[in-house]
């Protein structure tokens, strides 16, 4: 039994000793290339677009999102597709937490000052404790964040697609109810995949209907975000923006966003950690042993 | 029976009331000043150092900190005080993590990226996820930033005098033993008070007992450190120091750390927070109920 695994993935002593310990042959392939040779598994971030690779019996993907694999190829094939779902949901909440008590705590102002030598009390910080935290979504990204959030005694609600009840959350709304909640909260965080249904979810409509001095992140995907519409808000509404990824990446360098002193960009980036390849491997290791002993594979999207 | 209240305290009319049911009446004085006039309470920031008010037979500071308060005379007369500890923890612990955070995530170096309109991942996040935490006191600040630190998986231990356990830490040392533990934590907090025990608990010796890429937190008092050891050191070991208090505040604007890449310098500001007056309203009104009604003052000093 083979398995391919990109580079991307380190594999130290143990972890090798264990994929071998299962029954596969290790063969590792190059950084940003597609493995298009034989393997019973295939571990990468992309997978061939035309033909599926001889023998492939299983993919797993180091990426939670997959609109870049051609699923209906290997959905027609019957060969099973696993995602990254949950191995960036740690980083990404530390990103939200990160980013939100920047903006409570000044730090840009205090970093400004701290340059000019100078010893002067803002006065600006907010309290995130009691604060009202809307988070659209309520996965894996979400309830990570929304955990970190309850131990600051913020008040987390979510908004899903039935309003369904979920861990760490007070209460959670219908999606087709957002319009109605947006003017309660101080922080509001979208967490959400792209599909049709979240296409421009959050609009000039959507900014101007949130509260004057409230923040927006977004951490899910970009096209979630109507950016123009953003941008009509931007001036007269919210405090802030935090925005990790965006419907076209990366964002023009003339877009007159990256100026606004209301705005914060950084570069699809959110998921970065000195643990990655540990979340990584986790997964890994899950799926390849639930393979070799033919239980149900985790994260199946196919 | 008269309560003297400094301007610093806001009331509302709710809380006006309840004090006046209590059978208080209200007296305001000014912001700043020595409140020296008749009164059965007094409440603020400072008291009259030479002679103790007609009357007066409680005083509740609205400080944590009381080496700006002539206690031996309060004692002497038999005159109870109560400080402000507590009033200032969950703001100190969520500056903590703010900072923590910002270092972890790089948050100076993508700011910088974004005034340059720069579109590139620096991949030098690192992961708060199972970071080791050290904490030099177990009282109120250093419990709620135990608690947030928690919900990040972040282990954390404490040192007070001697090792006694505490709520949310994973285990506790005794400050003599400060420096054999010095060297396996990624964070090292300072919530210590001034005293003689205290004094310069962390000079040259300490700092480069630490990991090369630790950093150190300084919200407790100035005094816990020797800056002209931390400076011996900083050059060769360390990430990064967060330093909020000072021996001697301001700082000397000449002072080389305000240069220092792996210094950040905030104001003694680490308490701010939009809900400041409610935090501090809460034990006052504690309190004057507590005197009203004659049962145990909380928060006394002496």
């Amino acid at each position: 039994m083979k398995v391919a695994i990109t580079e991307m993935l380190e594999l130290d002593a143990v972890s090798t000793k264990t994929i071998e310990k299962l029954g596969f042959e290790i063969i590792r392939y190059p950084l940003e290339t597609v493995y298009d040779g034989n393997a019973d598994v295939i571990v990468g971030m992309h997978l061939p677009k035309e033909t599926i690779p001889h023998d492939l019996k299983f993919a797993q993907l180091l990426s939670a999102g997959y609109d870049h694999i051609n699923i209906e190829l290997y959905k027609e094939a019957g060969i099973p597709i696993a995602n990254g779902r949950g191995m960036y949901s740690i980083p990404i909440a530390e990103y939200c937490l990160a980013y939100i008590l920047n903006h409570y705590k000044s730090i840009p102002g205090y970093l400004k000052q701290q340059a000019e030598h100078k010893w002067a009390r803002l006065n600006q910080n907010k309290a995130l404790d009691t604060a009202k935290v809307l988070i659209l979504g309520t996965g894996s990204i979400a309830q990570e964040t929304a955990k970190r959030l309850n131990a600051f005694n913020a008040q987390v609600d979510g908004v899903n697609s039935n309003g369904r009840s979920i861990e760490y959350f007070s209460q959670c709304f219908a999606l087709e109810a957002l319009d109605s909640h947006l003017p309660n909260y101080d922080i509001v965080i979208c967490t959400l995949p792209s599909n049709d249904a979240t296409y421009h979810i959050m609009d000039s409509n959507q900014f101007g209907l949130m509260k004057n001095d409230a923040i927006f992140i977004n951490i899910g995907r970009g096209a979630c975000v109507n950016l123009e519409g953003l941008m009509t808000v931007l001036d007269t509404n919210l405090a802030g923006v935090v925005l990790d990824v965006f419907e076209t990446e990366p964002l023009d360098a003339n877009h007159p966003l990256w100026n606004h002193p209301k705005a914060t960009i950084t570069p699809h980036a959110s998921f970065e950690t000195s643990k990655i390849n540990d979340y990584r491997l986790d997964i890994v290791m899950h799926n390849l042993k639930r393979f070799a002993e033919q239980t149900p594979l985790m994260n199946r999207i196919i």
